[in-house]
């Protein structure tokens, strides 16, 4: 499974994003530093072309406004016409009901591949109780085991939910990742970057399916190297107990020096 | 007073942020680094929700234009009816009558806690001449006390000027701060965070201040404390002269580690 | 010709930027970087009065859609009727129809002082057969002076192409840079940020000619310092070969350190 960061350099390919003006230059610094291509676009007159030629796309709520929504949703429709791998981060979705009715039109609309949040957002969605503050809520002190498996059955998407431990699922078997490190919660971005890792993944995984190279990993696999390769990067960024600052150049220093050795050795599932 | 500090880490604020796309990150960087919540909205949508549930609000009119104009003034009305903590960040209001049409119609419409700005901008706020080039100039050899009263008073407000000294006046007292650095002028942004500092001092001190416990510091030194944060952490993230990427990442690991002593330490006021 | 670095401290122009929201904080803060002054905008109300005292525009069209098109048209026309030098960044123009018909608006309505792109999207513009992936593409192993200077008489723009090598051309003359690092390419914004630094150079040239100053610098060597100060920047932020979020603050502390004795030592022209 591991040997997929091994194809994404290879493959290089293009991750297509609409996504928020707050971690934007995250999201296109780490898919290069994985090894993909980022492409950021805000614009309606080149869904068509751009969606063709992407090898995944990711959408992200974060700034979301009526004005973006059909953009969002011809992107999305898009993704699912051309057969691209598309990815919904549904960013503080419970914060307000603006986000969840525009994560509702979005999820009616579009069958997305996978649906990645943290696990309030991700409890909320599956039409669980939560509750939030801003976007960053978490509740880590259970097994949510049954619940990603319960959301992904609903929505029929694999379903990644972070956390203290991240859950992958795709409604029948979970990947439980243990790594990370609290730090990723004390700056901007951490899980729109986790995003873009998933779709650089995602897209080199598509385009191996489509050569019809003989593949010896899953599409569940695939997304949970994004997981992993986020969190490894960030526990190895903060060995040393770092400032944040600091620890932001290093997340990305560790996501650029990513292979396969690395993920092996300190990769903790449960 | 520098025990507020302690609380925003306890409190975590929400500072709802309507900023522009330049510094955005740096804004939600810097309120994590500080231990409040940013949250970045550019939705006409949510704001009666969104700023129902905020611990304070920032304006910043970085790259304001007519279409966002609605938007500011209806989350600065929105804040005004709830009571909450809201904040003006003119930025280059002398630069174009565009700017300062639109800062006129959101002082005309809102009632701001604080309006913070670099000693040109409020002196032009005020009504008295400035000469500006951009949105950065300065004009720093004179004392500025009676010009920051005279502007507090005419607007109702917390007026923040900042320079080579910082002036905080609530049209009766005046705080001046001598900390700081011109290095803080070579990287976009530090004027945009000293916002968002504020915005989550404040957030803490409104929240105290509802709770009902006793309060030991007044609502101009919690104000005074965002100021006085930026300037510290740029010091002694300029101790060895550093160049400006690393001087950056060293604001922000400043901001992340600063604390009480530190404080009580560095701080210079006149 | 290494001077005029001195000039851009001296003069401090104010490039303003029309530009992406994927690298505006990076092309505002290399600007001040060099000792310039960045101002950006989104703003249609304040074009007139915003252009008639900027010293140089910068259009990226990184992330246009088609309510950006009429602000970027009447920024270049306004350049044009105030004699400003204006630069055009053509970010991605072959990737898709909407960004060359969007390009080809620009071009056909404003007079661009200078046209800045990688060697695809210059061959693109000239009406060159190229293939292009995202925005990104690369086609390096050829010489391509006759590319840049055929495609600079056609538009009557000085012409840089980077690459391996960079061009400038004029349409008689080719400046060929050689300096520079790959990793260059493994960070989002370096191209973006070399048009800051072209605007930076030509705002200040454009105040030394109008100043009737005497002058031992072409306009074509004012664009190529903008090119050269990125390149060797690069190749001394990556001496060691450093991950890529150090190489980003290296580099920008590079662009800040830059003089003239560094420029001559480290230049490399063909």
């Amino acid at each position: 499974m591991y040997e997929l960061i091994n194809k994404v350099k290879e493959i290089n390919p293009l991750v297509l994003h609409y996504t928020n003006e707050v971690t934007i230059n995250d999201c296109a610094n780490v898919t290069l530093a994985l090894g993909a291509s980022p492409l950021m676009s805000y614009s309606d007159e080149e869904v068509q072309e751009i969606v063709s030629v992407a090898n995944s796309i990711v959408i992200n709520i974060g700034t979301m406004n009526s004005s973006r929504l059909n953009l969002f949703v011809e992107a999305g429709k898009t993704a699912n016409k051309f057969n691209k791998p598309v990815i919904l981060d549904p960013v503080g979705v419970f914060a307000t009901k603006t986000r969840s009715d525009f994560t509702n039109k979005l999820l009616n609309e579009i069958k997305f591949d996978v649906v990645k949040g943290n696990i309030s957002e991700i409890k909320f969605i599956g039409g669980l109780d939560v509750r939030g503050k801003g976007v960053d809520s978490f509740d880590d002190n259970e097994d949510n085991s049954e619940v990603v498996k319960r959301v992904a059955n609903k929505l029929g998407s694999i379903i990644v939910a972070t956390g203290k431990v991240d859950y992958i699922s795709d409604g029948e078997s979970v990947i439980k990742i243990k790594n990370g490190t609290v730090k990723l919660k004390s700056i901007t971005g951490t899980g729109c970057m986790t995003g873009s890792l998933i779709g650089s993944y995602l897209g080199a995984y598509d385009t191996l399916v489509n050569s019809k190279e003989e593949i010896t990993i899953s599409k569940l696999e695939a997304v949970a190297m994004g997981v992993l390769t986020m969190g490894v990067s960030g526990e190895l960024a903060d060995i040393n107990n770092i400032a944040i600052g600091s620890f932001k150049e290093k997340l990305m220093n560790n996501v650029y020096e990513m292979n396969v050795d690395k993920l092996k050795e300190y990769a903790r599932f449960e």
